[in-house]
């Protein structure tokens, strides 16, 4: 059991504080996040499979990797510290020491992300000052100027908590992330962090947020692109005096929550996705296996061609059987059923039963889904997807410039 | 030696003959082609890859298997033939029928193709009439009538001829294609048409096909996808009288030339790309493997964001590497170089040594090249890409309606 709060964000659980500033790296806007427990966490990340790794991914990841605890997390906007080379793994390090030595606790306590251009050195002289002040300016409810400072082209801020019923008590698990171009699965493309004040031991956390990261992150589409530091990162600080332990009862009902919170934050990127205007489930179902599933959703999802064919509110069901069967997935076509909502649009055998003014009242909705049943197995999977517009053109062309 | 003819086309090859007219499938424009050998061919084919393959797909890819000699192939444009079922099998069997009835050859010597809108039954009255006086209608010089009739949203017809020197004479190759959405790798998304007055026996005539098309038509994106229509044919009546062997020194001249007029057309799609306005080489090179040299120019010649920077003419270098980095291969950035045509972008040790005003009269041309120098291997790999632009979404957001 679980619900969502009202302006909930990674400062809605127990013990977390968070500020965002604005230092420098960009002209205006903010470009400094901090968020911070005094009780130590235990962490989890999942981070790109891009080859091309910027320096803070490899911080951060080293942390994760060994289990360390950590007490911070230390964002930037702006400058993405990718292909910089040891002067940017240095760089990276020094904001991580300073923004640790300030904070009194050890520098492998302090994760450390980046976003923004990629192959610029950071302007450490504004960083370090930067830092010298978001240390005096985090508060118990600084998550919304965290999340907007956080922000590179998204339009909408994106923060969100859910309060979990456990048997025990209750817990709280917030968000922040950011999008909006490069949006691709395998982790890619986006920031999003995650704090809670349960007590979760490793391996577990890393479990609970690999598996909420598989069905919510993994799964969302803006261009096919994949970035080259994006990370997501759960830290369990314990405040609320409850411990999840992999075999309690209240496992599921944590996760299940973890996933909803990590879903909405995924849908909110995709809708605020560069140009876009609708956000649009596909739903592969009835598949023979659920890897067949996920790569007929992802290529129907990634398929520029349908893309386009939903900015225009065009009823080309031929563009999504046509990016099914691109997708290299043994099926057979004339078993496929496509809807739109609930409302069916192609029946076996190539029946199309199109009422087109029904079909176009359904694409011109911000939101809906498209599902593709395949009518052969029993496995699933949904990914979400924008739309292709003149607009993600437009931000693509000039976003260095 | 060889040297591309002016104005050539599929008739430029001795004994091929050709027509195209309007049928009524479309409103107005061309929509029926037919190329004619009145000596019997061997013919090779290569054809799409996607799952979901229109019924001429299938009736023309059983011919090649079976190594039938074939006389002439019919193409209708405006309507793909695919995902129409049992009826739409019988549809092109009976077109096949009625062609080589009239031909008075054999239905197995009639390839067919189609290319359109997918999920409409063909209209086999205007189908049938239009055979029926396009037959009456071929001649010597009918190539880019043909190469008209088979153009959907493309804007420049694409048609071209190579006269190839051998010991032992001349022997003309000609071609005819059209693009333009959904062109990608592995065959799939477009139409190309290949004659030639050599003989040329099976297998080897499929072998020399398989190898120009992976060069070239599997080497071209414009956005990614790929169609359940397209197939490239290749023709050999022996016209000429010349016969091109496996074994002989003239084997590697012909291929060459075939090669060439292959990259030509191939070119020639990605330039008429839907919203294209420039064509770029991607030349991956000292990679430590083909595949990986292939794999990474694919992934760079692929990206969204990689297409909308040379749209916009921005230098991003970042996007660039980071395009290569998503692509799964293993390869060191910190050793990697990037290009301009000539010009330096990126050197080893992500030194970024870009002039921006030189950089940008390169990405203001036309045609240029972006070369990726890994500094690892001995491989290399080139693909054509184009600029995503706005008239790309324009096009496609209202191809159906």
């Amino acid at each position: 059991m679980y619900q969502f709060l009202h302006n909930g964000t990674v400062t809605s659980a127990k013990g977390f504080m968070a500020a965002g500033i604005h230092c420098g790296i960009k002209k205006r806007k903010k470009d400094l996040a901090l968020i911070y427990s005094a009780t130590p966490c235990t962490a989890a990340g999942t981070f790109t499979l891009n080859k091309v790794q910027a320096a803070p991914i490899q911080v951060s990841k080293t942390i994760i990797k060994n289990k360390n605890t950590v007490k911070a997390v230390l964002i930037n906007s702006g400058n993405a510290n990718a292909c910089t080379g040891e002067q940017g793994h240095k760089d990276s390090l020094a904001s991580q020491e300073y923004c640790a030595k300030l904070l009194k606790i050890a520098p492998e306590e302090v994760l450390v992300s980046s976003t923004g251009v990629i192959g610029q050195t950071m302007p450490m002289d504004k960083m370090l000052r930067g830092i010298k002040t978001i240390v005096t300016k985090l508060t118990d409810d600084g998550g919304y100027e965290a999340a907007d400072a956080i922000m590179t082209t998204d339009i909408v801020m994106k923060s969100a908590a859910v309060e979990v019923s456990l048997s025990t008590g209750k817990v709280t698990i917030g968000a922040i992330c950011k999008g909006s171009g490069m949006i691709m699965p395998n982790m890619a493309t986006m920031l999003a962090f995650f704090t809670t004040d349960a007590a979760i031991e490793q391996p577990f956390i890393q479990t609970l947020l690999s598996k909420a990261v598989n069905t919510s992150f993994n799964k969302i589409t803006v261009d096919g692109d994949t970035s080259t530091n994006d990370m997501v990162t759960l830290m369990a600080n314990g405040a609320s005096g409850i411990t999840i332990d992999e075999d309690s009862a209240d496992a599921d009902a944590f996760a299940d929550a973890l996933t909803a919170l990590a879903v909405t934050m995924a849908k909110s990127i995709v809708k605020d996705g560069e140009g876009a205007s609708k956000l649009v489930a596909i739903s592969v179902i009835h598949a023979k296996s659920e890897s067949d599933a996920n790569t007929i959703a992802q290529s129907i999802a990634n398929s520029p061609l349908v893309k386009t064919a939903i900015h225009g509110c065009d009823a080309n069901w031929g563009r999504i059987i046509s990016a099914a069967g691109k997708s290299g997935v043994e099926f057979n076509p004339a078993k496929t059923s496509i809807y739109f909502d609930e409302l069916p649009i192609l029946l076996p055998d190539y029946q199309a039963v199109i009422d087109e003014d029904k079909a176009l009242a359904i694409l011109e909705k911000t939101e809906f889904s498209i599902t593709v049943d395949l009518g052969e197995g029993e496995f699933s999977s949904t990914w979400w997807t924008c739309d292709f517009s003149q607009a993600y053109i437009r931000i693509n062309a000039n976003y260095r410039t």
